[in-house]
Protein backbone atom coordinates (compact mmCIF):
# COMPACT_ATOMS: atom_id res chain seq x y z
CA UNK A 1 0.00 0.00 0.00
CA UNK A 2 2.88 2.32 0.54
CA UNK A 3 3.98 2.26 -3.26
CA UNK A 4 -0.23 3.25 -4.05
CA UNK A 5 -0.15 5.65 -1.50
CA UNK A 6 3.22 7.09 -3.74
CA UNK A 7 1.04 6.82 -6.96
CA UNK A 8 -2.05 8.67 -5.14
CA UNK A 9 0.72 11.65 -4.48
CA UNK A 10 2.38 11.46 -8.21
CA UNK A 11 -1.32 11.58 -9.60
CA UNK A 12 -1.94 14.60 -7.56
CA UNK A 13 1.12 16.33 -8.40
CA UNK A 14 -0.08 16.02 -12.47
CA UNK A 15 -3.29 17.53 -11.48
CA UNK A 16 -5.22 14.20 -10.98
CA UNK A 17 -7.36 13.06 -8.44
CA UNK A 18 -5.07 11.18 -6.21
CA UNK A 19 -5.48 7.48 -6.32
CA UNK A 20 -2.88 4.81 -6.67
CA UNK A 21 -2.98 1.16 -7.79
CA UNK A 22 -0.42 -2.07 -7.36
CA UNK A 23 -0.81 -5.10 -8.75
CA UNK A 24 1.56 -7.75 -6.81
CA UNK A 25 1.86 -11.64 -7.65
CA UNK A 26 3.66 -13.88 -4.93
CA UNK A 27 4.87 -10.78 -3.85
CA UNK A 28 6.42 -9.35 -6.27
CA UNK A 29 5.08 -6.49 -7.99
CA UNK A 30 3.88 -6.56 -11.29
CA UNK A 31 2.37 -3.13 -12.51
CA UNK A 32 2.31 0.10 -10.67
CA UNK A 33 -0.32 3.29 -12.03
CA UNK A 34 -0.78 6.50 -10.88
CA UNK A 35 -4.71 7.63 -11.94
CA UNK A 36 -4.49 9.30 -15.12
CA UNK A 37 -7.99 10.29 -17.52
CA UNK A 38 -7.00 14.21 -17.77
CA UNK A 39 -2.99 13.77 -18.65
CA UNK A 40 -4.23 10.63 -20.57
CA UNK A 41 -7.16 12.18 -22.13
CA UNK A 42 -8.82 8.92 -21.59
CA UNK A 43 -12.03 8.55 -19.09
CA UNK A 44 -11.40 5.12 -18.22
CA UNK A 45 -7.83 5.84 -17.00
CA UNK A 46 -8.00 5.17 -13.13
CA UNK A 47 -5.60 4.01 -11.37
CA UNK A 48 -6.87 0.26 -10.84
CA UNK A 49 -7.53 0.24 -14.73
CA UNK A 50 -4.10 1.52 -15.41
CA UNK A 51 -2.52 -1.09 -13.15
CA UNK A 52 -4.40 -3.94 -15.11
CA UNK A 53 -4.18 -3.05 -18.00
CA UNK A 54 -0.30 -2.67 -17.49
CA UNK A 55 0.18 -6.39 -15.53
CA UNK A 56 -2.04 -7.84 -18.11
CA UNK A 57 0.33 -6.73 -21.08
CA UNK A 58 3.18 -7.82 -18.87
CA UNK A 59 1.67 -11.50 -17.89
CA UNK A 60 0.74 -11.59 -21.43
CA UNK A 61 -3.05 -12.90 -20.69
CA UNK A 62 -6.49 -11.52 -19.92
CA UNK A 63 -6.36 -12.88 -16.66
CA UNK A 64 -4.78 -12.15 -13.47
CA UNK A 65 -5.28 -15.31 -11.71
CA UNK A 66 -3.21 -15.37 -8.04
CA UNK A 67 -2.74 -11.73 -8.49
CA UNK A 68 -3.63 -8.82 -5.33
CA UNK A 69 -4.48 -5.54 -6.40
CA UNK A 70 -4.09 -3.05 -3.71
CA UNK A 71 -5.47 0.45 -4.44
CA UNK A 72 -5.38 3.77 -1.92
CA UNK A 73 -9.67 4.42 -2.66
CA UNK A 74 -12.69 2.01 -3.01
CA UNK A 75 -12.93 0.92 -6.51
CA UNK A 76 -15.82 2.41 -8.55
CA UNK A 77 -18.49 0.20 -10.80
CA UNK A 78 -15.99 0.26 -14.17
CA UNK A 79 -12.78 -0.63 -11.58
CA UNK A 80 -14.80 -3.05 -9.74
CA UNK A 81 -16.07 -4.65 -13.01
CA UNK A 82 -11.96 -4.68 -14.36
CA UNK A 83 -11.31 -6.15 -11.20
CA UNK A 84 -14.46 -8.98 -11.57
CA UNK A 85 -13.49 -10.17 -15.37
CA UNK A 86 -8.99 -9.57 -14.33
CA UNK A 87 -9.70 -12.55 -11.72
CA UNK A 88 -8.11 -10.68 -9.05
CA UNK A 89 -7.38 -13.08 -6.23
CA UNK A 90 -7.49 -10.61 -3.33
CA UNK A 91 -8.41 -6.66 -3.45
CA UNK A 92 -6.75 -4.59 -0.82
CA UNK A 93 -8.15 -1.12 -0.51
CA UNK A 94 -7.83 2.32 1.53
CA UNK A 95 -10.36 4.62 1.86
CA UNK A 96 -14.01 4.36 2.05
CA UNK A 97 -15.56 6.38 -0.91
CA UNK A 98 -19.37 6.98 -0.37
CA UNK A 99 -19.96 9.18 -3.42
CA UNK A 100 -18.26 7.00 -6.37
CA UNK A 101 -17.82 3.45 -4.55
CA UNK A 102 -19.22 0.68 -6.03
CA UNK A 103 -18.07 -2.05 -3.70
CA UNK A 104 -19.25 -1.06 0.27
CA UNK A 105 -21.54 1.41 -1.69
CA UNK A 106 -23.91 1.90 -4.49
CA UNK A 107 -24.15 -0.90 -6.89
CA UNK A 108 -22.49 -3.07 -4.36
CA UNK A 109 -21.16 -5.15 -7.66
CA UNK A 110 -19.61 -7.97 -5.83
CA UNK A 111 -22.24 -8.67 -3.55
CA UNK A 112 -24.54 -8.98 -6.85
CA UNK A 113 -25.55 -12.69 -8.17
CA UNK A 114 -24.78 -11.55 -11.60
CA UNK A 115 -21.28 -10.82 -10.18
CA UNK A 116 -19.21 -14.10 -11.89
CA UNK A 117 -15.64 -13.21 -9.79
CA UNK A 118 -15.47 -12.26 -6.22
CA UNK A 119 -12.07 -11.45 -4.90
CA UNK A 120 -11.27 -12.07 -1.13
CA UNK A 121 -11.92 -8.09 -0.19
CA UNK A 122 -10.05 -5.79 2.60
CA UNK A 123 -10.90 -2.49 3.56
CA UNK A 124 -9.21 0.59 5.23
CA UNK A 125 -5.85 -0.29 4.56
CA UNK A 126 -4.02 3.14 5.11
CA UNK A 127 -7.49 4.98 4.90
CA UNK A 128 -5.96 7.83 7.12
CA UNK A 129 -3.61 8.54 4.91
CA UNK A 130 -5.21 7.69 1.57
CA UNK A 131 -8.51 9.99 2.61
CA UNK A 132 -6.05 12.59 3.58
CA UNK A 133 -4.24 13.38 0.19
CA UNK A 134 -8.05 13.05 -1.52
CA UNK A 135 -8.96 15.95 1.42
CA UNK A 136 -6.31 18.10 0.26
CA UNK A 137 -6.34 17.89 -3.24
CA UNK A 138 -10.16 19.08 -3.08
CA UNK A 139 -9.31 21.54 -0.50
CA UNK A 140 -6.41 22.96 -2.80
CA UNK A 141 -8.74 23.33 -5.76
CA UNK A 142 -11.26 25.55 -3.75
CA UNK B 1 -26.20 -0.32 -35.09
CA UNK B 2 -25.20 -1.80 -38.93
CA UNK B 3 -21.32 -0.26 -38.06
CA UNK B 4 -21.35 -2.03 -34.47
CA UNK B 5 -22.91 -4.72 -35.38
CA UNK B 6 -19.96 -5.33 -38.07
CA UNK B 7 -17.40 -4.26 -35.83
CA UNK B 8 -19.13 -7.86 -33.62
CA UNK B 9 -18.69 -10.05 -36.84
CA UNK B 10 -15.08 -8.93 -36.81
CA UNK B 11 -14.34 -9.95 -33.15
CA UNK B 12 -15.95 -13.12 -33.71
CA UNK B 13 -13.55 -13.73 -36.43
CA UNK B 14 -10.78 -13.28 -34.13
CA UNK B 15 -11.45 -15.71 -31.79
CA UNK B 16 -13.69 -12.70 -29.01
CA UNK B 17 -17.04 -12.88 -27.91
CA UNK B 18 -18.74 -11.13 -31.07
CA UNK B 19 -20.04 -7.72 -29.85
CA UNK B 20 -19.24 -3.90 -31.34
CA UNK B 21 -19.38 -0.54 -30.29
CA UNK B 22 -19.17 2.59 -32.05
CA UNK B 23 -18.94 6.29 -30.88
CA UNK B 24 -20.84 8.93 -33.07
CA UNK B 25 -21.26 12.70 -32.61
CA UNK B 26 -23.36 14.76 -34.30
CA UNK B 27 -23.64 12.50 -37.43
CA UNK B 28 -20.05 11.48 -37.38
CA UNK B 29 -18.40 8.12 -36.74
CA UNK B 30 -15.57 9.47 -34.30
CA UNK B 31 -14.51 5.70 -32.99
CA UNK B 32 -15.43 1.99 -33.98
CA UNK B 33 -13.93 -1.29 -31.57
CA UNK B 34 -14.80 -4.79 -31.71
CA UNK B 35 -14.37 -6.57 -28.47
CA UNK B 36 -10.52 -7.95 -27.64
CA UNK B 37 -9.48 -8.98 -24.63
CA UNK B 38 -8.01 -11.95 -25.59
CA UNK B 39 -6.45 -10.93 -28.70
CA UNK B 40 -5.00 -7.62 -26.51
CA UNK B 41 -4.21 -9.63 -23.06
CA UNK B 42 -6.55 -6.76 -21.95
CA UNK B 43 -9.26 -7.75 -19.69
CA UNK B 44 -10.64 -4.51 -19.64
CA UNK B 45 -10.78 -4.56 -23.83
CA UNK B 46 -14.26 -4.81 -23.79
CA UNK B 47 -15.78 -2.93 -27.25
CA UNK B 48 -16.96 -0.20 -25.45
CA UNK B 49 -14.16 0.82 -23.49
CA UNK B 50 -11.79 0.47 -26.55
CA UNK B 51 -14.20 2.24 -29.01
CA UNK B 52 -14.28 5.35 -25.53
CA UNK B 53 -10.37 5.05 -25.54
CA UNK B 54 -10.35 5.94 -29.28
CA UNK B 55 -13.07 8.41 -29.17
CA UNK B 56 -11.24 10.30 -26.22
CA UNK B 57 -8.06 9.87 -28.11
CA UNK B 58 -9.39 11.15 -31.14
CA UNK B 59 -11.03 13.97 -29.47
CA UNK B 60 -8.25 14.80 -26.83
CA UNK B 61 -10.91 15.05 -23.78
CA UNK B 62 -11.33 12.33 -21.27
CA UNK B 63 -15.26 13.44 -21.57
CA UNK B 64 -17.54 12.72 -24.67
CA UNK B 65 -20.17 15.15 -23.90
CA UNK B 66 -22.52 15.37 -26.97
CA UNK B 67 -21.35 11.95 -27.63
CA UNK B 68 -23.22 8.65 -28.59
CA UNK B 69 -22.62 4.86 -28.12
CA UNK B 70 -24.05 2.63 -30.40
CA UNK B 71 -23.18 -1.49 -28.76
CA UNK B 72 -24.86 -4.63 -29.47
CA UNK B 73 -24.62 -5.77 -26.42
CA UNK B 74 -26.00 -4.51 -22.88
CA UNK B 75 -23.37 -2.88 -21.65
CA UNK B 76 -21.67 -4.73 -17.92
CA UNK B 77 -20.61 -2.40 -15.01
CA UNK B 78 -17.15 -1.81 -16.42
CA UNK B 79 -18.66 -0.47 -19.22
CA UNK B 80 -21.41 1.44 -17.97
CA UNK B 81 -19.50 2.97 -14.99
CA UNK B 82 -16.63 3.93 -18.29
CA UNK B 83 -20.20 5.15 -19.99
CA UNK B 84 -20.66 7.59 -17.28
CA UNK B 85 -17.39 8.79 -16.78
CA UNK B 86 -17.23 9.34 -20.50
CA UNK B 87 -20.74 11.63 -20.49
CA UNK B 88 -22.33 10.13 -22.60
CA UNK B 89 -24.91 11.31 -23.97
CA UNK B 90 -27.23 8.60 -25.64
CA UNK B 91 -26.55 4.65 -25.44
CA UNK B 92 -27.99 2.66 -27.87
CA UNK B 93 -27.95 -1.02 -27.42
CA UNK B 94 -28.89 -4.42 -28.82
CA UNK B 95 -29.25 -7.59 -27.45
CA UNK B 96 -29.84 -7.84 -23.19
CA UNK B 97 -27.55 -9.85 -21.20
CA UNK B 98 -29.27 -11.10 -18.61
CA UNK B 99 -25.82 -12.65 -16.98
CA UNK B 100 -23.27 -10.06 -17.26
CA UNK B 101 -25.01 -6.86 -18.13
CA UNK B 102 -25.51 -4.15 -15.66
CA UNK B 103 -28.21 -1.29 -17.53
CA UNK B 104 -31.36 -3.84 -16.67
CA UNK B 105 -29.86 -6.60 -14.63
CA UNK B 106 -27.41 -7.02 -11.44
CA UNK B 107 -26.15 -3.83 -10.83
CA UNK B 108 -28.77 -1.67 -12.32
CA UNK B 109 -25.71 1.00 -12.52
CA UNK B 110 -27.71 3.88 -13.68
CA UNK B 111 -30.27 3.95 -11.53
CA UNK B 112 -28.33 3.62 -8.27
CA UNK B 113 -28.34 6.86 -6.40
CA UNK B 114 -24.32 7.34 -6.87
CA UNK B 115 -24.55 7.02 -10.29
CA UNK B 116 -23.40 10.76 -11.46
CA UNK B 117 -24.32 10.83 -15.14
CA UNK B 118 -27.33 9.07 -16.69
CA UNK B 119 -27.14 8.73 -20.64
CA UNK B 120 -30.56 8.21 -22.48
CA UNK B 121 -30.96 4.86 -22.97
CA UNK B 122 -32.34 3.23 -25.69
CA UNK B 123 -32.50 -0.87 -26.18
CA UNK B 124 -33.18 -3.47 -28.25
CA UNK B 125 -31.63 -1.86 -31.62
CA UNK B 126 -30.83 -4.93 -33.76
CA UNK B 127 -30.97 -6.81 -31.30
CA UNK B 128 -31.95 -10.16 -33.11
CA UNK B 129 -29.19 -9.79 -35.12
CA UNK B 130 -26.46 -9.37 -32.17
CA UNK B 131 -28.08 -12.44 -30.06
CA UNK B 132 -27.87 -14.56 -32.88
CA UNK B 133 -24.04 -13.42 -33.45
CA UNK B 134 -23.66 -14.29 -29.98
CA UNK B 135 -25.43 -17.58 -29.85
CA UNK B 136 -23.73 -18.85 -33.39
CA UNK B 137 -20.52 -18.05 -31.73
CA UNK B 138 -20.78 -20.26 -28.36
CA UNK B 139 -23.04 -22.77 -29.88
CA UNK B 140 -19.86 -23.04 -32.39
CA UNK B 141 -17.05 -23.50 -29.04
CA UNK B 142 -18.97 -26.20 -27.65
Amino acid sequence: MRRALQAARDAASQGEVPVGAVVVRDGTVIATAANAPRRLHDPTAHAEICAIRAASARLGSDRLEGCDLWVTLEPCAMCAGAIAHARIARLYYGASDPKGGAVEHGPRFFAQPTCHHRPEIFSGIGEGEAAGLLRNFFAGRR
